[in-house]
């Protein structure tokens, strides 16, 4: 038995002991070709012990790429099941978001289909039955705390989107994890009608609660039950360095400007904070920050989170996933239970990256792009606007409806071949995924632009005046000069670019490693 | 006296007789530089007397350049009011859409500055002060049907965003339309609270009514009332040709389809239809089409509107304008005000855009770009990707919160320079107001590409074998058969471009006239 409960304890529902079995035992439920959804959010509350055994069959039989599957998972889980999936070549598609070399690879390279999209989107569109012929999905996997007497699925670290598949999934394998203890009361599920029924979401803090602390599931669906001892591989820890002080630094001067024009209250508006090393600074800014009582509303919490509750300055935390690292992390959050347990409150994506709760609490989002241009348009997916990296996440569910839309980069990321870095801020993105219409603040450690308001070529100057790297500011600012002086001339200038030019430095970069280009000249034979 | 009343009778607040006075008395308050908010949206509802009185007064003095004054409107008002000013240099800012040859003409050549966001997030962004520097706005000017005995404000033909100039204007000078009809009754205004407060709108159905029928108003704000009998100059009636009939054959054969797979109830979903000649074949095709008991949720209806209410078929319309032709579309419907008046309702542009309940009653968004590219991206506003034409509009916040989210456009448009026209199915979309996560079908009338659920290279092949027009399928094809060889190969191909190559059809069509190019070569020096 484990310290946390027996199996037993964790299967109220007494009828379903029939169907536990090893985890060796499922792999016969499985075809190739399946639609598959898992449990699980950015690397936390998703099936281990079953996907890792059918790896292991694929692995010892030699049955790579005879296995394949579709993927459907409300975003990135442990690579340790996704990535090494990859690997053996048993992914055909993947929805919506992933992390891993080798699931990298597959994507960039065309073997694995996958496809990217606003969270919340993903969720309720996977209840509509979009993305697989028939609609449905054949085999869902679940990681569970426990089974109530009612047959209602505890969950474990995330929601993700299993509301979404209970209502698609034909059958069910359920992993009940008695590895660590059981999360039951911090869900809060929302089974959510699809439209013309669906019914308001009425969240009107952070700490609401509207739903059921189980998910209703059909026993008869369930196909498998197996017990799983695997704790989440939460990321490492992302150290803070200068320039992510520097941008963290400049946020919190801001938030104080607008709570002094009082235009945020003293204590903020719900924050969103993505994920990463300036995410941490920021989250570390405000640990040590004037502002109280404060509250989150996003879609995962990470380490940093318990510093700030630490700090006394946060009050409460709405998220889809509790996704701490495996060290020191989780067992800091188990052995501190009754201190987080009770000011915590995980909810489905569906809910979490919902725009109405997200919009009317007036969120503040705040998220690192690859890169934007200078008239606010950011690309967060695709590096020199072809490569996946991991996918679109909810940056765009959190920056359309915040109530300050906020992404936050280094001016100059480093490069192998310029030791001044590449420029984060680029004439043109190559790839957008948020418009100018989506971004209100855009800032870099050089310093802050509060575009709001402002007319695309002010927008412009503004991000060249505040945000450009000095190496590439006098680059960036000939390019609008001469863009402007062209496009206004013919009377097209609105919003001016130059097609012949605007990627001259990504070009640049790919022939002669430096996006610092010597001039703006160029010379194009159309071959016509 | 007007036919439809006296002033003095649309006055219920007897106190506010005092302030009338004559158009050209208000001159007096307009001083250069000032903030001003109008009501009015998409030429419905918008004040006449109080500007064209001013435009009369800067004409006739020689005051062109000399009184300049920024604009917020909920989006674009009548030629004879924005476009006149823009005529005589009266505009320095202009947000967020406009309509009108000389406004357009200023904005490319760089005289006004416009900007332009999704509609929902300008109204709610003027509401929280983020567009002056002081927050406010100097002076606001609404057309109002009447004012009630607590002086509340009874909107006309539109509610933009009067409710959010109630919150930030200074002063209010209102334009009694005694011309027409009192809309008394048809609005259904919410005085939003801004976060933290903000409550549910508990909007469950389009003809839900969750508000009050008069805006409340301070009357101290009041400066001055003038009487106004000019009519809304509505949009002349598009008519449909061929390929708009073709497209929206399409959208009924798809949404008979989505009916039959149980994956749309029988009476569809509440429609919202943009503007123009696809959006009136699509009303048209509904019209005579199977499907009953249709309602719309929409932010603007047209002269087609009133075409479906007549077939039986359409239960009701939610709308934020009622923009009629001025013949025959008024005088029809104020002749059948009975038969019309109660299956409309009228909400203000933070409601009728608001994502909240678009996406709770899941609409069926369609929308007419300027172009779209092969991983549908598609461009609604920058003609060649720098020229600005009227603005995003709501598009946006339809598209990205719709049920099924459509674009529509005919897969070539006249050029003057090519007998086959310019394709509006490219390679790259020079310009971005919605993405690849936004759209889910795509429409031309060479055929409908379903998206959903497919990666970019499946849905770029499906976009070519569907949208594209055969003179210009084996270019694109040929792009997109170069870029996936060159970006797999190198690893980095999940969404492929050649960012060389990729805007090769739009820079033959400025320098030889055509965007059917011969071939994708093309010669390349950086001057470096």
């Amino acid at each position: 038995m484990s310290e946390f409960g027996t199996l037993e304890s964790r299967i109220r529902r007494k009828s379903l002991m029939k169907k536990v079995m090893k985890a060796e035992e499922t792999i016969q439920f499985f075809k190739s070709g399946m639609n598959l959804g898992w449990s699980g959010f950015t690397p936390a509350g998703y099936p281990k012990a079953v996907p890792i055994a059918l790896a292991d069959h694929v692995e010892k039989n030699n049955l790579q790429g005879k296995m394949k599957f579709n993927l459907f998972i409300g975003a990135s889980v442990g690579a340790e099941t996704e990535n090494r999936w990859a690997q053996l070549d048993m992914i055909d598609r993947r929805w919506p978001y992933q992390t891993g070399k080798d699931i990298s690879k597959g994507i960039n390279e065309g073997r694995i289909r996958m496809g990217d999209k606003h969270l919340s989107l993903f969720a309720q569109d996977l209840g509509y039955g979009f993305y697989t012929e028939n609609g449905r999905i054949d085999l869902a996997i679940i990681e569970v705390s426990a089974i109530t007497e009612d047959c209602g699925l505890v969950l474990t670290s995330s929601c993700g989107v299993v509301p979404e598949l209970m209502m698609v999934a034909d059958r069910i394998i359920l992993e009940v994890n008695t590895g660590q203890p059981s999360f039951e009361g911090m869900h809060d599920i929302v089974m959510s009608q699809n439209p013309p029924n669906r019914q308001p979401y009425l969240i009107t803090k952070a700490s609401s609660r509207i739903g059921t602390t189980s998910v209703p599931c059909d026993p008869d669906k369930i196909i498998a039950i197996v017990e799983s001892k695997r704790r989440d591989k939460g990321r490492a820890f992302t150290d803070m360095d200068d320039t992510s002080e520097a941008i963290a630094a400049h946020i919190i001067d801001f938030f104080s400007n607008e709570v002094a024009k009082g235009r945020l209250p003293k204590n903020l508006l719900p924050l969103q904070s993505g994920v990463g090393s300036i995410a941490n600074a920021v989250v570390g800014g405000l640990a040590k920050g004037p502002f109280k009582n404060l509250t989150v509303y996003t879609e995962v919490l990470q380490d940093t989170m318990l510093d700030l509750f630490d700090s006394g300055k946060l009050d409460f935390a709405s998220s889809c996933s509790l996704s701490l690292s495996e060290s020191p992390g989780f067992p800091r959050f188990f052995d501190n239970w009754e201190k987080y347990a009770d000011k915590i409150v995980l909810r489905p994506l569906s809910i979490s990256n919902a725009p109405e709760p997200i919009r009317r609490l007036g969120c503040i989002a705040m998220n690192t792009p690859v890169e934007f241009d200078i008239y606010a348009h950011a690309n967060s997916t695709l590096v020199g606007g072809t490569r996946m990296i991991n996918g679109l996440g909810g940056s765009g569910d959190f920056l359309r409806n915040g109530f300050l839309k906020i992404m936050h980069s280094p001016s100059t990321r480093p490069s192998k071949t310029d030791p001044i870095g590449i420029t984060c801020v680029v004439p043109k993105a190559p790839h957008i995924d948020h418009t100018e219409h989506d971004l209100d603040v855009l800032v870099t450690e050089q310093g802050l632009a509060d575009l709001r308001g402002l007319a695309p070529k002010d927008r412009a100057q503004m991000m060249i005046d505040k945000c450009v790297h000095p190496e590439y500011k006098p680059i960036i600012q000939e390019y609008f000069d001469m863009a402007k002086k062209e496009c206004l001339a013919k009377g097209i200038g609105h919003e001016p670019q130059l097609f012949d030019r605007c990627f001259k430095m990504q070009q640049n970069l790919a022939k002669n490693g430096t996006m610092r280009i010597k001039n703006w000249d160029i010379k194009i034979d159309l071959c016509e």
